[in-house]
């Protein structure tokens, strides 16, 4: 039997984020926020997601800048939920946990391969936007590699690794650094939340919101 | 400054899946499943996900005779959520949304890119596993398609479409089917966690449990 469904993609886009909206009415959201918030519970369809999100009050103006001069991600599965033509021309998400060096690293470190891939980031980390939707490991990192001067300032960070051991911890000391960043706190996040922040900043970069 | 985390990829592997076995532990899922509800709760960082989980009671069986044939996806963002070692020989995931033909199928359908590019599965979609991580719109399409007779039949369905329009009503269909499914009811849902159905079954059908 047929079913009854809307199936005009132009027609789901926009009922799906009036619905959203309906659904984050009652929660207090900066209006400039209001885009990442909707595009955030858009992708995983839990209102409540926004009770555990966090941001520092520099962080959009620097994940913009970040946005605009590179992008890097923990794992592969951001890189594949990020929208690649809504992207600034010449970026695109750098990956490096496949890097062939990295398993050798990591052992050297004594640490995970997403912590390892970051040493991997070099020069390009200076300025840029760093995306963790997996390894708390990564996120541990890199604070202390920025801290301790070993590794470049990132602009921004989308804090949004996910699970039992060590994620909230991780996404607790972002908020506690001087990096401007947005964060979901607790045991929740995931590559795909943390793709649709940086789908969310790239609209607003080129002034096409989803709203 | 350094932080205290665990740096061992196996020591955070075990007490991952050992910290979500307790979180799930009043929850009464049937012993067959709990490696696949594990693998979706430490994927998405959420417990209550196995309140809205469902399955028929034919979905194990289906589901790894139906893996062991061949893999369907809607999004490229569940092939790229599927460890690839897990799985059978010669299995890889097909995603045919990006497909030359699938924007043209679709406005002659008068539906989405996702729900054409069930089409273009073809003869090889019998008795394989179909896996649904994003558009209620493909997963609609496919019970038409194959009620009405115009699509092979699947084994089994993973039906974790997400968001506000279509979504829960979608899985309700699939619940309402023939076909063996696994499902999260409501709005939540996405790639990930359809993903994360694969690699537990994968690990099952090599007998090696993530418990």
């Amino acid at each position: 039997m047929p079913y009854d469904y809307i199936k005009s993609p132009a027609d789901i886009y926009r009922k799906s984020f009036a619905l959203v909206g309906e659904a984050l009415a009652g929660h207090e959201i900066p209006r400039p926020l209001l885009p990442i918030a909707k595009r955030l519970v858009h992708t995983c369809g839990d209102p409540s997601l926004v009770e555990v999100l966090d941001w520092s009050p520099d962080f959009l103006d620097a994940g913009l800048k970040g946005l605009a001069t590179g992008l890097f991600v923990d794992v592969e599965m951001v890189s594949a939920g990020i929208t690649a033509r809504f992207l600034p021309t010449g970026v695109k998400p750098v990956c490096q946990l496949n890097h062939p060096d990295v398993a050798g690293l990591a052992q050297a470190l004594g640490t995970t391969r997403s912590a390892a891939a970051v040493n991997l980031w070099g020069a390009a980390l200076d300025g840029a936007l760093v995306v963790i939707g997996n390894a708390p490991t990564a996120l541990f990192h890199l604070l202390e590699g920025v801290e301790a001067g070993n590794l470049a300032r990132p602009a921004a960070m989308v804090a949004m690794p996910v699970g039992f051991v060590g994620a909230a911890e991780s996404k607790e000391a972002v908020a506690a650094s001087d990096i401007p960043y947005i964060a979901v706190h607790g045991t929740r996040g995931g590559s795909a939340l943390a793709a649709s922040v940086v789908n969310a900043l790239a609209l607003m970069a080129r002034n096409e919101s989803q709203e």
